[in-house]
């Protein structure tokens, strides 16, 4: 018996986590959501009970997970009832603080970007934990334990610094597979022309740190191709800025760095 | 019998090249370079001989296959002397028109990103080709064919094009990947917590459009989430001015579009 848990959330993380959690034998008691639909949508094959008023969470829970939106979170603390339970929230750049009112309480940051109905291989997601005490951190890790190979102990603040690498190695990385569609969509080409070097791309880190993976114009210091893309990109401003301020960025880590004798 | 090759180049494209055309039954009569040995270095496996002086290229060959930096291009075609052969570029960014002075010319762009001492999978690797002449074309989706079982023709705009678009999702990403990694080493963690998120940023892809699959603080406008960040990266400028940059490039695209009504 792994123990009982009421999830706060309907969302992409919750789902996940929701299912995960269930399939490795822990019993789902309730799931929240402002929206009866997505309460119950997740409640069902879960074999849990929706609830649509915060209020109404079981206290008597072993754990209380609250996997909202960063924003929401606080608002969602104020309306639990203290108690014994040990309550954790699931977010990358929330300090542990914001549970203080809670006897027992921490952090349980599964670390993946979740998308609906896309299964995702959960012992492979590493997690990062947090708590309040010796005893709260234990119970997290065995959670995590139940469902990832990855789990580590770790800060608020490695947590959030973390998430922000995130943010470059993620969000910022798609963004750029966005621009790179669009440019190929203007040639009359396709974006799948680009998987192969995408998979090429993230293959050598296996083998490679990113520094030594470094390639293109700006690291081989080619002003030529620069200057070319640059003009290429003239009427447009949004993907010309983009363009020189990574290349800035790339030109100043490799070759004045290295000029500078480091 | 697929035919003679002169290999122009001994660097990471003409290895990868020479290797998979030599493998396929070409017949590789030299490989220039201007070093010695590293001319020797790739002759030698492929039976060849090593040439240093760009004057002694056997003109005789069917296919003179120039794989050298961009910049070196112009220099090599000057000292070929002209020839019935069909004289081929493998750059990305370099119009056909360069090697107008031989009357069979075209390009053979395999759109990969090479690594010494890695193979490649040479059948999944894009081929884009170009020619003078329907004959050079057909001559040159011939020797992609036998390559690879993705060879398209593309006119040097839709090359140059692509080429961006490769900066963007290759060398740029790989850029955003160090920057994450001097994040995480900051915070006295790990790059490898990050790849099973790069992994899976790559998988959605599959299914997905990179504007689709978008994800992050931008794309939710979580303002309270990009000014936390922010404040973090206060002291590292170059971080700063990338996180704004693209930061903005999301929102541009995906909530001031949204909300313009596309």
């Amino acid at each position: 018996m792994c123990g009982n848990v009421v999830l706060v959330g309907a969302g992409n993380l919750a789902s996940h986590l929701g299912k995960a959690l269930y399939s490795k034998g822990y019993n789902i008691l309730q799931v929240y959501s402002r929206t009866l639909k997505h309460a119950t949508d997740l409640a069902h094959p879960l074999k849990a009970s929706p609830i649509t008023n915060i209020a109404d969470v079981n206290t008597k829970a072993d754990f209380i997970i609250i996997s909202v939106t960063d924003n929401a979170i606080g608002s969602i603390v104020k309306q639990i009832p203290t108690c014994n339970a040990i309550v954790a929230h699931t977010a990358g750049s929330v300090p542990q603080t914001v549970l203080n009112k809670f006897a027992n309480h921490g952090v349980f940051y599964p670390f993946q970007t979740f998308t609906k109905n896309k299964e995702v291989c959960y012992s492979a997601i590493p997690i990062l934990v947090e708590g309040c005490s010796e005893k709260v951190i234990k119970a997290l890790l065995k959670m995590g334990n139940n469902l990832s190979e990855k789990v580590i102990s770790a800060t608020s603040d490695q947590r959030k610094q973390l998430h922000l690498a995130a943010v470059f190695s993620c969000n910022f990385v798609n963004h750029l597979y966005t621009l790179a569609d669009d440019l190929l969509k203007e040639a009359g080409l396709d974006f799948t022309l680009l998987m192969p070097l995408i998979k090429e791309t993230t293959e050598k880190l296996e083998t490679l740190s990113p520094f030594e993976a470094q390639t293109g114009p700006a690291v081989r210091d080619d002003s030529e191709t620069i200057n070319s893309h640059s003009t290429a990109l003239a009427n447009n401003n949004n993907l010309k800025n983009i363009y020189q301020t990574l290349s800035q960025g790339i030109y100043s880590k490799h070759i004045i760095n290295n000029k500078g004798g480091e």
